[in-house]
């Protein structure tokens, strides 16, 4: 049996006493065991610290981006293999797994890039000096300086990759070490990439640390330089902010929670049109893929009233014609959820849903491909359907995290729309589908402040958007209100949660010789 | 006897129930009551996010910034009179009372300005747009909108006019509506304010509500779109943090607390010299403007072992000729301070000081100026000193708001002292005395991570400089760790709290269409 260790203290440490077994989610075999039973954690978080922190912040980011380029290809080099791992643990099919390690490789190439940008400096100015006094002697400069601390990475099971990545590149690259910690359900990916980093050997000691598992008493080890970067449920969430010793010293904490990311069909939007179809694919991307478990993931779709049959029926029809079961076969789109309590967990929460809408695919007996009778963590693509917005309350609070979406009819008015959307209670990213300019501007401006991202699909990109379900690197993935109220990625905005801003005041030519100054463009 | 009233819901509301009294801490006479029992807070907060967001969202930064202009000229106007006011319900002396005064209409007119330069406008581009896809018709833009909630705003005693002004100032700049609470001993200043800001009609309806006591229950109905900004304790910060319905709907709190300020006097700097005479000039003025209390006044000084007796003795000369009694007589530089706590925990924060650092003035018998016998808050100025930075805890860990703060010797080596001034845990603020540029340099590098803003005393700025005590709105004020970890003002970033960052992506000429596009300079 394979066991996973935890990297830490710039050593592979193998915990005691009774491990956590790692299944496939197709067959309900294991395939590893881990524990962390007497992992020091105290001596993880100041080795990080300390070591970690120090060598990080001796280097450049052109250094540093280029020790994250070095990262980025080794995930690449060894793609397949980590595919068949995904595939193992993940219950991924091929396209689910490339999705979550080609966003592992590329988000680590899109900030090595920066880093490179950003050249031989090692902290950053935060816009342009300012005359604080009655000449400008005396001066005010922002900067933002690498914190102090150890970042601590907490990462969702459905993206083993791609969480640990994203998160990585960014801490890194700003100048904090980090421990970072998967979901241990779906560990495999994440510990095989944390072995090929080693093996790349261009991570300083201390720089990036691992834990496959349980993370004991690891958070209560934090203090005021120290951050946190969550991803997964609000409950988790909610207790990590409540922990006594981070909310004294105001340790910094992101949260990615919960989101019933919505999207919207404009009006002016005609069956068969090309924006019809991208908002289709869209709809139907979202439903499928990774068996419909992403946090940015279609969860509630409204269509105007004469568009709702049209759309109910089409995308009834492609969801019965889709391929579920053993995931490394040819022709599965949707494998399994990741787990027996992901499992219970979706199956119950379409039940609630079904109490205020339709069921109107995914309900009857149902039978997997390719796996063993009885076997797997399977739930059929679900769509549900709402002829009237009036009295849904579940579907707008409670997150299916699945291959499951509602269908909801409403007026098409923007306002309507907009503060059915906003029932949501804030979210990661919705999607508005118009070619309309008014229709697409009152939508902006209505449903933009609810969210972290918005996607105006159209018929211009149709032919290049990845759609709202991909998190892209240039821009903040995070939202408010139930999302958590976190911000990540987003180019150098990224950075600046492993960053503090220091405002220094004093003698202008003192403070440009030490701190540097803001080229002016043009 | 003068009865405060709240004004929310658009109207001043008196409260029933059995009044909290504010008094004089010259002469412990009641100058004032209030109540806020049968306050309806749930109508407060949804007048205020309706009928005060939609006003404020309808205007454009310009107009937002010309209404606080004319808020700015209404305190300006009455100067004098508030001036009275804070002498008799906050113990100021003038020269306290316009710090605080001057202070609110100050931050209004540089918020007044940045609307103007914002100009016609209503939302907020960050950064430029970026290209997306294969082609640039695929687009993405961060854009700051208006949150769509209600503001609340939790004052100090120690600010009732400057602390109001310069929350309003953002929130209302940014387009958000406003409830603002000021600490109810020291309401007087506030509630006259509220008044004036009536009186000179440029508030839309909702826009700003004003709370004259106890909040009662007004922070349950906050929900995901609404914000706090709290400056005080940390264990009310905390308090108010662990609230369940802030918890679960990831309300965004700022929180403004405790902070161990440090001085640092640089190994370079001779006695008598310019630099050196900036230095005790600015601790001085920390330990006698308003009785010490504020959040920026320096609690830690460290002085090279050389200087150690030269600080001590000429700080302690002017100590012990400092005036301290009824502020409003001529020669008195330290009146009381604000409520009989307040001289309960300083007194007792000072016995808990002095067990690891001996007391050089303060102790001893002492007799206020022109206060009756045995009345009024009085603590006398008490300077501490330590002649081993070994072995100090307390120091590092204990504020004591009021006129007192602890001299300690150390090495003078850069490493050495920025170990020393990160025991605080997290500051506001702290400031660094030399004309070094070594020593500045790596002051700023390691010390500055730990504080939202440090000041570079140096002989090139002594002339300028107001110190590390005043808060500019040019530069953020907060700071990470045991300081809450919030940030505030700094020009335009003091907007961002109440704004939601938005990543839209999608047409490129139909983004530029709706949300503008960012004038590239030069």
């Amino acid at each position: 049996m394979l066991i996973l260790e935890s990297f830490v203290g710039g050593e592979w440490v193998r915990g005691s006493g009774s491990p956590q077994a790692l299944v496939n989610p197709t067959t309900e075999e294991k395939v590893a065991e881990t524990s962390t039973v007497g992992v020091d954690f105290a001596r993880a978080v100041q080795f990080a610290r300390v070591e970690g922190g120090a060598a990080l912040r001796a280097m450049t980011f052109a250094e540093r981006g280029e020790m994250l380029r070095t990262l980025s290809r080794a995930i690449h080099k060894n793609r397949d293999a980590l595919i068949e791992l995904a595939i193992a643990n993940g219950g991924n099919t091929r396209s689910d797994a490339k999705f979550d390690i080609d966003g592992a490789s590329g988000t680590l190439a899109f900030y090595a890039e920066l880093g490179k940008e950003l050249g031989a400096q090692k902290h950053l100015l935060d816009g342009d000096g300012i005359q604080l006094g009655r000449s400008p002697r005396f001066w005010g400069q922002h900067v933002f300086l690498p914190r102090r601390g150890v970042a601590v990475h907490i990462n969702a099971f459905n993206f083993p990759a791609w969480g640990l990545a994203e998160k990585a590149a960014c801490a890194l690259l700003a100048g904090m070490p980090v421990i970072s910690k998967p979901a241990t359900s779906t560990a495999l990916v994440s510990f095989q990439i944390m072995k090929l980093f080693n093996e790349a050997n261009c991570l300083p000691r201390g720089a990036l640390s691992f834990v496959a598992g349980s993370p004991g008493d690891l958070l209560s080890h934090l203090g005021g330089q120290d951050v946190i970067a969550f991803t997964g449920s609000s409950d988790t969430g909610s207790a990590i902010r409540l922990m006594p010793n981070l909310q004294k010293a105001s340790v910094r904490i992101n949260v990615e929670a919960d989101s019933l990311n919505a999207a919207v069909l404009g009006p002016d939007v005609s069956q068969g049109s090309e924006t019809y179809r991208l908002f289709l694919n869209d709809v139907y991307r979202d439903m499928t893929q990774k068996a419909g478990q992403k946090c940015t993931a279609i969860r509630r779709v409204f269509v105007p009233q004469d568009q709702f049959e049209n759309v109910r029926d089409e995308l009834a029809e492609r969801l019965r014609d889709t391929g579920v079961g053993d995931p490394s076969l040819d022709g599965i789109v949707v494998g399994p959820v990741a787990t027996a309590q992901q499992k219970r967990d979706v199956t119950a929460g379409i039940e609630l849903l079904a109490k205020e809408a339709a069921i109107v695919v995914g309900s009857g007996p149902f039978e997997p491909k390719g796996v063993p009778t009885g076997k797997g963590y399977f739930v059929p693509p679900t769509l549900l359907a709402a002829q009237s917005a009036d009295q849904l309350a579940r579907v707008h609070d409670h997150e299916v995290f699945g291959p499951c979406s509602t269908l909801i009819s409403t007026s098409g008015k923007a306002a309507d729309v907009a503060a059915q959307v906003a029932k949501g209670g804030g979210g990661l990213v919705s999607s508005v589908y118009t070619d309309d300019r008014d229709f697409a501007a009152d939508m902006i401006f209505e449903i933009g402040p609810w969210h972290g991202r918005l996607v105006m699909g159209s018929e211009k990109i149709a032919d290049q958007t990845p759609g709202p379900g991909t998190v892209l690197p240039h821009t903040i993935h995070g939202g408010p209100g139930r999302a958590g109220g976190g911000e990540e990625l987003g180019g150098s905005r990224g950075l600046l949660f492993y960053s503090q801003r220091t405002a220094v005041q004093g003698s202008r030519p003192i403070l440009e010789a030490i701190l540097g100054k803001k080229e002016t463009k043009g």
